[in-house]
C-alpha cells in the first residue's frame, strides 16, 4: 500500500481486516520495523480517537510519532495557486507539506469539509495537494469526504463479533442532530461496505429520510430506503450516523419524527447490534437505553481503531523499504 | 494500589514517600516495568509542573505518554445522564473516558472546580464518572478538591530536608490573592498532614484568616487558628496557599493586612523553610525576599513533583500485572 | 558548547557545519549518548519547522521530548521583577524557568519580539532570564532578536550545494510584506555570514531598500547596497527574506516597487540559488515562479533544519556529561 484515503488503496480489504486482527492478539512483535521510523499527525481539526488510537498504534510499531496541531501550533494555510498571498494565510501548503515530509516517514491528515462549497469539499483539492507536495506516504485521519481508519475498524468489528452461519445483514442508518455533520463518516462507510458486498461478506442497506441521499459514488450496489422499519427488518448490525444533506449542500433541514433508534425500533431486526463512530449526542443520535444496553458495540469497535490504524502503518512501514 | 486519588488510596504512605527517595537516587532501573504500557494525560485546564514530571516520571520507567488537552483539542464533553444532548456539548464523559481507556494502560486527569455550585464540585462528580467509566486505573493531576501528586511530594520534600531529631511543625499559611482559588491544594495538604501526624510524622498546625476555614473533612486532627504570629512560633515548615472561602463559595473576601509572609514574620519561627506549590503571584501571595532567599523550598519541591509521580505509577504498574 | 543562543556560543562554525553533514550521512549513532536525557521544547509563539525538525533531531539522538506550548497549556508569565503580581499574569519566570530545568537535561525556547519597544526586545530580557534561571543549556528556537538553528541549517545547504572553486557570494535581499516581521532572521543570518566572510568561506552582501539598515551589530563587514540588481549581479546564492524597520521599530513602512524576487532579477547573477527560512508568502515575497523552479533550494534548505538542530543537540550532550 502506498497511501490509506480510501476503500480503493487497498488491494485485498480482507486481508486487511485479518492483518488488524491479528495484531491485536500480538501487538508488539513489530517494533523492529518502525525504529527510527517517524509518523506526523496533522491535525486541522479535533480530534479523540483518531489521535490516541493512532498515536498508540505506531508506538506499538516502535516508531516515533510527531503530533502537530496545525491550526493552533502552527501557521495559517493557503491552498489556492496562482494568487498573491498578502491576505491572513501565512503559508502554502505547497511549502508546509513538503517540509513535514521532510521531517516524517508516513504522514496522516485531518482535515474537515468546509460544508460551505460542495465542489471544492468533493474535490478533496487540500487533502490531494497535501499528498502531492509532501512526498512520502499518506493515511487520512478523517479528510473532507471520507474517514477510512474509522470503516477499517467498522469491518474488523462486524468480523469479530459475526458468529452466523450466512453473512450478515448491515444497515446504516440515518440519525437526527442540531448541526450539519460532515458526511465523511457516512460515504466511507458506505464505500467500505459496497465492496465487502461486492466480495460477499455482508448484504447492504441504506435508510434515510427523503433529501439525505449520499452521493451515488459511494453506494454501489447498496438497497437504498426511506423507510428505516424496513430496513431494520432482519438486520444484524445496524450503523448510526447523522449526516447533512448533500443536495442541499451544509444546509441544516428538517427532519422526520422516529429516526432516533430505541429498543423498539430493535424489535423487529434480528438481536441486532449497534454500532457508531462517536462521538455521539444522546437521546439526540440514538438512545442512552440502546447505548448502555447490550446491543451497543460502539466502545469495543472504538478500541478497534488501534488495530485498524496499526495494520495500516505496519503496511505502509513494509512498503517503505 | 488501584488508582490515585487521595490520600486514602494509600496503604502506606511512608512507604510510598521511601520508594519515591529510592527512585530519585536509581531513576532507571524499571524500564522493563513500564515497556509497552501506555499513560494518557488529559488536562482540561493548563499544567506545566504537573504535565511535565508526570510525562519524564513516566518516560522514567519505560511507558509511551500520550498528552490529550480535552478542552482545545478534542470534543466539549456532557457529564450529566439522561438529558438530550442538543447543545453545545457534543460527547458524553461515558463514551470519552472509556474510549481513552481502550488506549492507555493508566490515565492521568486534571479537571479544576467551576467554583460556581460548591455541592457539584465537591461531589467531584466528573471525575468519578471519569474513573467509572474509563476502566483503568487513575491519577489525579489535580481534581476538584484534591491535589495528592503536589501533597506526596510536599511530603518527600519534609522528609528529605528535616534533619531535627524531634518531629517537625507544619503550618499551612493562607496567603492573599486577586482570584477566587480552588480549595484542591490546601485541601490535599491538609489531608495529608493529618495523616501523617497521625503516623506521629509531624505536628501540623493551620492558620488563616476567620472565613477561610476549610471543610472540616480535610482536617481531622489538626490545630486551626486565625492568629499567624502564633501558628509560625517555632515552626518548622510554612506551606504558604491562598484559597478562596468554603464558606462564601466562589466569592473573592475582604481579607486582613499581614498575611503575605515576609522575612519578619519568619523571626518568630524555628528558621522555618518555606513552602508553595507553585504558580506563585510574587509579593501578592508570598515575598520576592522570602522566594529568593535562603529559606524557600520551592524549586526543590517543584522538582520532588517527578518522583512522587514516578513513585505512583510504579505502583500502579506493578498493581496491573 | 554550553548553550546556543547565537553565532559567539560556537567555537568553530566550520566544525558543527561538518558535523551536521556527517549526521545527515548516519544519524541513528548516538542514541546511547540521549539515553534518559530529555529535552523540553517551550514555544511561546507559533512553529512548524523548529517545533518538528528538533523534535526529531533529540528522537535521532535517542533523547525523550517533551513540548510545552506556554501559551496553550500553561500559565501567563511576569517577566519584571519588583512587581506585585496583582494581575492577569500567573507565574513569574523565576518560578517557571526553574521548575522546568528540574524535569529538562536541555531546554529550546522560543519567544518572538512584541516588535512594541526596541531597547525592550534587543535586551532580549526574556531569553536571557529563562537561560539564568533554568539552570539547564538552553537551544534558542527563535529569540526577539535571533533564529541561529535556520542560520546553522542555511551554511550547511550553502556548503552542500557549493561546487565552485572559489568561495560563493552570498547576497541577502530584502522582501516585500503587508506585516511587519522581526528581524530575527536577517540579524541571525547576517551574523553567521559575517564570521563565515571572517573566515574566507563566502563574500557576503547585503540589499535593501533605504530605511531597512539592519542593527550594525549584526553586519560586520557585510558589503551593504540599496541596489538589489547590483548586489544580484554574479551572485551564487540569493537569501531572500522580509524584515522590517530597526529604525522605525514596529512600523510597516511603504517600499519601493521592484524587491520580489523574479527570474528577471537572477538574470544578472551567477544562475543563484535561491533560500528562504519559509514560511513564505508566494507572490508577496517571493515569486512562485522562482520557489517552483530549478533555482529554489527552500526544501532542501527547510530539511537541513533537522541535521543543524541534531548536530546541535549532539555537542550540547557531550558537554553534560
Amino acid at each position: 500500500m502506498k497511501q490509506f484515503t480510501s476503500v480503493n488503496d487497498i488491494a485485498d480489504i480482507n486481508q486487511l481486516v485479518e492483518a488488524a486482527i491479528a495484531l491485536k492478539n500480538d501487538p508488539y512483535s513489530d517494533q523492529q520495523l518502525g525504529k527510527n521510523k517517524t509518523l506526523g499527525l496533522v491535525f486541522l481539526n479535533p480530534s479523540l480517537r483518531t489521535r490516541l488510537s493512532t498515536q498508540k498504534a505506531a508506538l506499538n510499531l516502535g516508531m516515533n510519532v510527531m503530533v502537530m496541531n496545525m491550526d493552533k501550533e502552527g501557521w495559517a494555510l493557503e491552498t489556492q495557486d496562482g494568487m498573491v498571498m498578502n491576505g491572513s494565510t501565512v503559508e502554502h501548503i505547497r511549502e508546509a507539506a513538503a517540509v513535514m515530509g521532510q521531517y516524517c516517514d508516513i504522514l496522516g491528515l485531518r482535515s474537515f469539509p468546509k460544508l460551505k462549497d460542495r465542489e471544492e469539499d468533493y474535490s478533496e483539492d487540500f487533502f490531494n495537494k497535501f499528498i502531492k507536495y509532501c512526498g512520502v506516504p499518506v493515511v487520512s485521519l478523517e479528510s473532507a469526504t471520507r474517514h477510512p481508519l474509522q470503516s477499517l475498524a467498522d469491518l474488523v468489528t462486524i468480523r469479530e463479533t459475526w458468529k452466523g452461519a450466512a453473512k450478515p445483514k448491515v444497515v446504516l442508518a440515518w440519525a437526527p442532530h442540531v448541526k450539519a455533520l460532515p458526511q465523511a463518516v457516512p460515504n466511507s462507510f458506505a464505500e467500505w461496505m459496497c465492496k465487502a458486498q461486492q466480495e460477499g461478506l455482508v448484504d447492504f442497506t441504506i435508510a434515510h429520510p427523503a433529501g439525505f441521499e449520499l452521493n451515488e459514488d459511494f453506494t454501489p450496489g447498496a438497497a437504498i430506503t426511506h423507510n428505516l422499519e424496513e430496513a431494520l427488518t432482519g438486520a444484524d448490525y445496524v450503523y448510526v450516523k447523522n449526516w447533512s444533506s448533500y443536495q442541499d449542500y451544509g444546509k441544516v433541514l428538517p427532519f422526520p419524527e422516529g429516526w432516533m433508534l430505541t429498543h423498539e425500533h430493535l424489535k423487529v431486526s434480528n438481536d441486532a447490534k449497534v454500532m457508531h463512530c462517536l462521538p455521539v449526542r444522546r437521546d439526540l443520535e440514538l438512545s442512552s437505553e440502546v447505548l448502555d444496553g447490550p446491543h451497543s458495540l460502539v466502545i469495543h469497535e472504538a478500541g478497534n481503531r488501534l488495530w485498524a490504524a496499526q495494520a495500516v502503518l505496519k503496511d505502509l512501514l513494509q512498503s517503505l523499504s
